[in-house]
């Protein structure tokens, strides 16, 4: 698989290209953004670009949809009949059922393996890729039942170039989980900033932890919007229990509860402070 | 002001200590922890120690509290005896009501200037303390109106000695604009953690912002239990502010509300990006 397909190019798909190109790996790009394809050809990441049509996908065995999870089952149903040479078709996205649901219904499944590299922050865009982004990150392999063990061997081999750790684990599962590890902190962060709007505090008169605790509000409204709503349950779930924990502090703190307080922040810290992986996710 | 008291050799207190020794001053030192105080004094930070009843308090010109919001209004009241040769008695505590409020009770309003150096992180603790926390940070100074003006123009001459920035507010203002940037970011944290608590998922399982996001819930149970509790009106109505938001955006979650979710994670964004300071403190 010395030639990669790789369809977007912001931070991950940027990031991926990067780290394939320096890995001596041919990389053909696209992006909708012209200009953004073009400053990936002239800094020489891509080799050659993609027609506006995917023109010149057709000879490609490894072809990575690295667009907003909302945009992601649209581009692959329009790669379709140029998708005819791929030994392995993958993605990047932070939700994982629906795409994969998407390459069974295309009937590409076997060829298809879901991805979600576990990195990045709140930057976004091919401004913000960098070689090494994923260098020990984790990231999770979602195979369908009918993906062959070719396909997932590409799949842990495209990911290894990076120094990535890659983690099997299945669609539901995965996107069931990634609405606490992911979503609520994302979300948190975003309503936190909300409040500190209402009160018209601006981010600079925060400490030290208040702009960490606030940095997640500067992601991209557009891909945490796509997120959020194809994982809508879950992410609904998981915010309601953050409110639930908001509500018991604020009551404990109204009622001048010195004990109900103190417990609330000594089990917070316990976790805090807690090393072991609770995940049972199988290391592959 | 060549000899200063530093009662609670803790992060703040041991690196104001460090501070003001780096910068030629004499530290005399004082923690009910006796192995800290050994240690500070060992470390040559500390040039001499106060006993056990804060004997040899007497004669010195400069006595800053340093110990936490809830033990600092007894503190000083077991040293007022002690307090004849002060001519600036501060603080450093993160709530300043109560503590000016106190001062005016004793009878050392006209030597008192509450203060609060607004640095510092989710660590704790003289082993966490280190010269340079203080450099470009905000102090807020509140005097009292009985406040001389020899005692304030001390109080910053004492913080600009670690390269702080102070700033002139009221008391009651400080603690209602605390409440916003400094606990609504620390109990969103520990909230955030005892949500994923509730969920099973650990804090190693997070990415980087979700790290991020809990950094806080790290923070001192036993400090921040006290301003909480100090400053309990304040908290709550944040907190309420905070509760209100995650269930607006929960709301459009489960309303699969596309709009309002993107609108609600643009505004989060514009206020990140946000560069202009809102509040009005007088700077010093």
């Amino acid at each position: 698989m010395s030639t990669v397909a790789v369809l977007g190019l912001g931070l991950i798909g940027g990031s991926l290209a990067r780290d394939l190109h320096e890995a001596g790996f041919e990389v053909v790009g696209y992006d909708r953004t012209r200009e953004v394809l073009h400053a990936a050809h002239t800094s020489g990441v891509v080799s050659s670009m993609l027609g506006p049509d995917l023109e010149g996908l057709e000879h490609i065995e490894t072809v990575v949809f690295a667009v907003p999870v909302g945009i992601a089952p649209h581009l692959m149903q329009e790669a379709l009949p140029r998708l005819r040479s791929a030994r392995l078709i993958t993605d990047v996205g932070s939700t994982k059922t629906a795409i994969c649901q998407q390459a069974a219904r295309l009937g590409i499944g076997r060829q298809f393996v879901g991805a979600h590299p576990f990195a990045g922050d709140h930057q976004s865009g091919w401004e913000a890729s960098r070689s090494g982004l994923f260098r020990d990150a984790r990231v999770f392999l979602c195979p369908l039942s009918e993906t062959t063990p070719e396909a997932l061997q590409r799949a842990r081999e495209l990911w290894q170039q990076t120094g990535a750790r890659t983690e099997l684990i299945d669609a539901e599962a995965h996107d069931e989980r990634l609405a606490w590890t992911s979503q609520l902190p994302q979300l948190a962060s975003s309503a936190l900033a909300l409040a500190l709007d209402t009160a018209q505090v601006s981010r600079p008169e925060l400490g030290r932890g208040g702009m960490d605790a606030t940095r997640l509000a500067g992601s991209s409204p557009e891909i945490w919007t796509d997120v959020v709503l194809e994982n809508a349950e879950h992410a609904a779930r998981a915010l309601a229990a953050l409110e639930q924990q908001i509500s018991g502090l604020r009551e404990q703190i109204e009622a001048r509860s010195e004990s109900g307080i103190r417990n609330a922040l000594e089990r917070a810290l316990r976790w805090a402070l807690s090393e072991k992986q609770s995940g049972s996710k199988q290391r592959t």
